[in-house]
């Protein structure tokens, strides 16, 4: 049987290659005009993709934890919020297109660099179904093609989207190529996707930690993603401490389980006596569990000796680690090190500090007197978000269309040859003029 | 011994990582100042630096071919650009602490995104010693740290590179830290090194196609490369046809092992009668070795018939590949699907088709009436190179100083909390106001 899947995939994938280039052609208006039906669709089937997922929960009661039922479940709340998500990408600027600079080589030789879209990107993804409109609404902004792997226990949400949005959005509009969206099953499709680099530029896994890195470590395509988020925060001695306990607990509490939640908070000496009896007892309050370090244990009735792994783990719970340390260096330092890169924070009046924090701190986000929660394409003001990367290259925290293009060189002369600019004595001279 | 070379290169690699750290912070007249040191270190070294070369040649002139060999002389001239490259290098932008966005979240919540240095970078190389005067000039400009692994047949070059300008550039500034570029020579040391993600950022292979695809292979960490060039040049029915020849042969034999040089011919089937007996000629005083298609292999007193393995070949000889193609839209299909999508090129004077051309090719470079090699950092105008890329993520095309920065958000706020502004009536909206 798999030997018989295996080439479909690779079909399917092609496909998508080959849409990706017409989607590149698609002017603003067509992409812009794409949203809207999209929009509209996902208004007009909103009771059909509702029961859909109802199937999907009624299937799934017995196997999935609240967490994951509640990731699983779409309501009339979420689906306008898709909607009203999908309406806001219509009024960003298309990102694809712009003239990003451009020099003179020579009086007649211009060199333009401009941005393009991406290509094929791959979609993995758990539970939650929402992710794929959301996507898929990047993807048309963008001008890109899309394959998208499912969970098992969405089957029916994920198929309902492509029977009813997906495949009617390209049966009515004639400029979306076939094969532009794909939607793959079974587990042998990612394990195929991961391994046609000829044909899918980027991969993009959205979903639990062990996802992410299994992923990772199976493919030699590019993945945008954040294997874990061991996020801070550091009370300096110059906090306002009432308001950094509301700026800790919302970091903590606000929803537990994501990636840019607190995990470790940082308290300066210099102040433990002041703020951790009064974080102790909200945390009680809270029902918040606490790992403490040696010098900080005594401030809570029933705390865990935090050990070294401790530093390192996400608990995405209501569990959080914490440590006092001996100031703003011990404080980088500590967060440098064990920090997973993700969104570390201060909480100070002192704006040196403040501003020492932000330029030594070696994280995608780095905040000064805010809640980690902030970390998100949406409240970044992305419109929608692809996915957050922990990794250096390409794109860099919250990402949302900009992590969707690339860009490409155009060189216009007038039959210019390189032997002519070489030499001891060339002929001719570049000017490398810069004009924009 | 492995197993005690392993520990070694880890606390490297860690001190590379920490120097990095300390290399991000220093100030754009810092960095100047450092590629002063480094351009008048060469200079007063220089002749040392070519006596250890004259060595290398020495031991390995048995071993080498005389590609090889040319690729591992240093002399007088080649050091004189190096210096010169440094030099240009100091007028250039500070390519980091640029603000690239600011959003106002709400009033009192600002989101800046600023271009940061990217982390450690591995370099493996093969033969050419002055990769790492080059490399080491961008290292500096960006505020980065450096891993080298060289070729064994360069070590007395890299060496003395090592000994007398990089250890005597550290002596002499006390602001760069130890470690910030290290030499590795062994081959068990490249495998530690594409192991180590947590320490190495990025990893640019700078050699052979085999080097690069299995430096590919073999590694978790981004790798900026490319793996071959197969570049096409297209003559369109409009060309004026006699500079199309020196175009074609510019992009041919002005340096036949680099990447950007030209493997496929592409001849509009219009003008194949006029152009190919011109072209034939001149092949032949040149020395240029043809594989045909069917329809030109006439045109060719002693052409091989090309196979489909032609057109995926990247013969870095005097040979190319020579195919009528039926319009404009067959060769833009053929490069499309055959192209590494490194550099490819039309000659045309109708600018329609010159346009079309450039929109629809998918490469990294594009031209239009110029020779594919003036695909290069140096020609493009961005001082030095650190290696030329086939991937569409993170950095593309020939790379300068961009492909060694990401970037960081910071947000600054008043002890906001995501709870004001979740819920069905959220107490707060967010503006999201760009500022930038």
């Amino acid at each position: 049987m798999t030997t018989q899947t295996t080439p479909t995939i690779e079909q399917a994938l092609a496909k998508g290659k080959q849409a990706f280039m017409q989607m590149s052609t698609l002017s603003t208006d067509q992409k812009n005009d794409a949203l809207e039906v999209l929009a509209t669709l996902i208004e007009q089937n909103s009771e059909a993709i509702l029961a859909a997922n109802q199937q999907d929960l009624s299937e799934n009661k017995e196997s999935l934890d609240s967490a994951l039922y509640q990731r699983l479940k779409l309501d009339e709340g979420k689906m306008t919020q898709l909607v009203q998500g999908i309406r806001q990408l219509k009024t960003l600027e298309d990102p694809t297109g712009k003239i990003l600079a451009v020099t003179e080589l020579d009086d007649d030789l211009i060199l333009t660099k401009k941005s393009v879209p991406l290509g094929l990107i791959g979609i993995i993804f758990e539970s939650r179904p929402d992710v794929m409109p959301q996507i898929l609404s990047l993807i048309l902004k963008s001008g890109n093609a899309v394959a998208f792997k499912g969970g098992r226990e969405a089957k029916n949400t994920n198929g309902a989207f492509m029977e009813l949005v997906i495949n009617a959005m390209t049966q009515q509009l004639d400029y979306l190529p076939e094969g532009w969206a794909t939607l793959f099953e079974t587990r042998e499709d990612v394990q195929a996707m991961l391994n046609y680099s000829q044909y899918v530029d980027l991969i993009i896994p959205r979903g639990s930690n062990e996802l992410v890195q299994s992923i990772m470590s199976k493919t030699r395509i590019p993945v945008l993603g954040h294997a874990d988020g061991v996020c801070h925060q550091y009370v300096h001695p110059s906090a306002d401490l009432d308001k950094a306990l509301e700026v800790v607990i919302d970091s903590k509490i606000q929803y537990v389980s994501a990636c840019n939640a607190l995990e470790t908070l940082l308290v300066d000496k210099a102040i433990a006596e002041k703020f951790l009896p009064s974080f102790a007892k909200r945390a009680k309050t809270e029902g918040i569990t606490v790992h403490a370090c040696e010098q900080s244990i005594g401030y809570f009735d029933d705390a865990t000796p935090a050990t070294e792994t401790d530093w390192r783990t996400e608990y995405g719970s209501l569990t959080v680690a914490v440590k006092i340390v001996d100031g703003l260096e011990a404080a980088i330092h500590h967060i440098n090190t064990y920090a997973s890169h993700h969104t570390d924070g201060i909480i100070a009046e002192d704006k040196v500090a403040q501003q020492v924090f932000l330029a030594s701190v070696d994280s995608a986000s780095v905040f000064a007197n805010a809640s980690s929660r902030f970390a998100d394409g949406f409240r970044y003001g992305f419109g929608a978000e692809i996915g957050i990367s922990t990794a250096r290259t390409h794109a860099r925290g919250p990402v949302g269309l900009e992590g969707l293009v690339s860009y490409k060189f155009t060189l216009e002369g007038h039959h210019n040859l390189v032997r002519d600019y070489v030499g001891v004595t060339p002929e001719r001279q570049f000017t490398h003029k810069i004009v924009k």
